[in-house]
């Protein structure tokens, strides 16, 4: 059997038991030209919150009543198409189910057998691509400057804080807790790191960045935002990633009561949507593959079990008790 | 004498009677290397308002007891500067007052011989540049574009629209009243003009631009902001001018709730501060000076007279009483 976690309700705020209903169905049958995939992990990643309201965005909600969709990797086990093979480790939009039919459009093959197949979810997938676009394109990053970073012990967060050190920027993080600021610190080497959970963070940055900023990875939104935004310096850029403070709060979403700090610091914000670079994944994927084996760049997977355990896993995303990259294994 | 407007107290919210205080000193005199202006117009702009904060921004704030900073224009009448000759036409920061000495820094010749003095506090002075930088640099128009301008009857405004215009967009003006829209489409040529006070602004962005907009110039900040974002095309380009319905209220100022917009639409919001492209102004003013006299830029001016109607004058720009450039006559 086939276990599928279906969208069931739209959520107001946080997601709950009536969101989603988990249904079995057999293992559907292939046709000519597609195949069968085994799921054996799914990602988790914030935007699907945003997925899940019907409101125009940069890509289609997910429908009631359809699978709720996510990134996933897994190995074909049946295949009626030309170019996917038994036994090949493919990753895509297959959803959040144990077996996903696909025709070969938006699934990928990958060569996993230097890395774990988990990074291909991470580090060398969506959210690693994200940090390198967002940080590289958006922020324009340079030598030299100072580079602030929310949800800096998330998937993306701990990869931006990484490649702005390996081009030589000084790197500062803000993640909940110790633990995190910790990992930071001492683990992926950035220069320094805030609690936002113990510290202010409007105070703490302009400690740890006493002459400001030049590039803003947002991830999070909020008093986080306006804090960064008081600490810009001249023509310094925001990268508007992610607002995950708000996701579940949508109907009193804040806007950054500062925001013409822009206009004094001749600044910019810009929002990025990853998919607009797909067509430079490999290139980039490549240099990150190599940072990896060269030991500049780390990641961390937080590895949860059960696909029946999708809704309290998800929840973690917004509490942040997970570090790095949060993944869910359905494989039995 | 020379009537001086002086800085007496830091306004909260609107300034008010206790804000300033009209002195009288005897004409100051020069020394070698000086010249003596006499304002004929001073240049009131809602930036002005700003400039009365105690806190860090793009430009000093006004000190208690100093000369109320401003824009004019006027005549030198006496002088003991080898490059400034009595009967010249200098503008500068010359301040509220009629008389002025100058030692050339920030001062400078203009050649009034083909176009009223007034033009060079408007069109071709500040105002001018602000919108020709702010919609070609930051902006990045483009022919074919969709132009929404707020503060469209505004010295900034009406010369942003007329320029996108000329460019060949499509543009769309957000102004108070009837009277004004009626201008900026009859006597200025936008395609359509919406009355912020008697529209909902949300649904006549909807209606005159169906397509969603490619560049937002904003003067005003606030809902209009908000409007703005909610009808993005993609790469759209907000330029971040002033939040003239924020600077009375800055406690409470508001922040665009839905900026989440600039990531959906990959939009850029940018700010701008006109002194950064001083360099470029002869260009500019060459090029717009050849459009006024073409019969494509035009520009009005609403002048009242007397530097003892300073305050009541300077509350027009934010209640929105005259049409273009605001200016006071303080020669006698």
């Amino acid at each position: 059997m086939n276990k599928q976690l279906i969208l069931k309700q739209r959520p107001k705020g946080m997601p709950d038991d009536h969101t989603w209903i988990l249904k079995e169905s057999p293992i559907p049958e292939i046709h000519e030209g597609e195949f069968l995939i085994q799921n054996h992990y799914i990602s988790l990643d914030p935007a699907m919150r945003g997925w899940m309201n019907d409101s125009k965005s940069y890509i289609e909600p997910v429908q009631i009543g359809d699978v709720m969709r996510a990134g996933a990797i897994g190995k074909v086990i049946e295949s009626k198409h030309p170019k996917f093979q038994v036994g090949q480790t493919v990753t895509g939009w297959h959803g959040v189910q144990q077996y996903a039919v696909s025709n070969g459009e938006n699934s990928y093959p990958v060569d996993d057998s230097q890395v774990p197949m988990t990074k291909f979810l991470g580090v060398l997938g969506m959210p690693g691509m994200t940090a390198y676009f967002g940080l590289m394109e958006v922020g324009k990053v340079q030598e030299g400057d100072v580079v602030v970073v929310s949800g800096a012990a998330g998937a993306v967060g701990s990869v931006v804080g990484q490649i702005a050190k390996i081009k030589g920027c000084h790197v500062v993080g803000i993640a909940g807790g110790k633990q995190k600021c910790d990992y930071l610190v001492n683990t992926l080497g950035f220069d320094a790191a805030i609690d936002y959970k113990s510290q202010n963070v409007f105070e703490a940055i302009k400690e740890t960045c006493p002459k400001g900023l030049d590039v803003y990875f947002d991830n999070v939104g909020g008093e986080i935002l306006e804090a960064a935004l008081s600490r810009l310096r001249r023509h310094a850029r925001i990268v508007i990633c992610g607002a995950i403070s708000q996701y579940n709060n949508l109907e009193n979403m804040k806007g950054p009561r500062n925001y013409m700090a822009l206009l004094v610091n001749r600044a910019t914000m810009q929002g990025m949507v990853v998919m607009d670079y797909a067509e430079k994944y490999p290139q980039a994927m490549q240099e990150m593959a190599g940072w990896m084996l060269a030991g500049k760049l780390q990641s961390n997977e937080s590895v949860f079990e059960g696909i029946e355990n999708f809704q309290e896993t998800f929840k973690r995303l917004f509490t942040g008790e997970k570090l790095g990259k949060l993944l869910l294994k359905v494989i039995d």
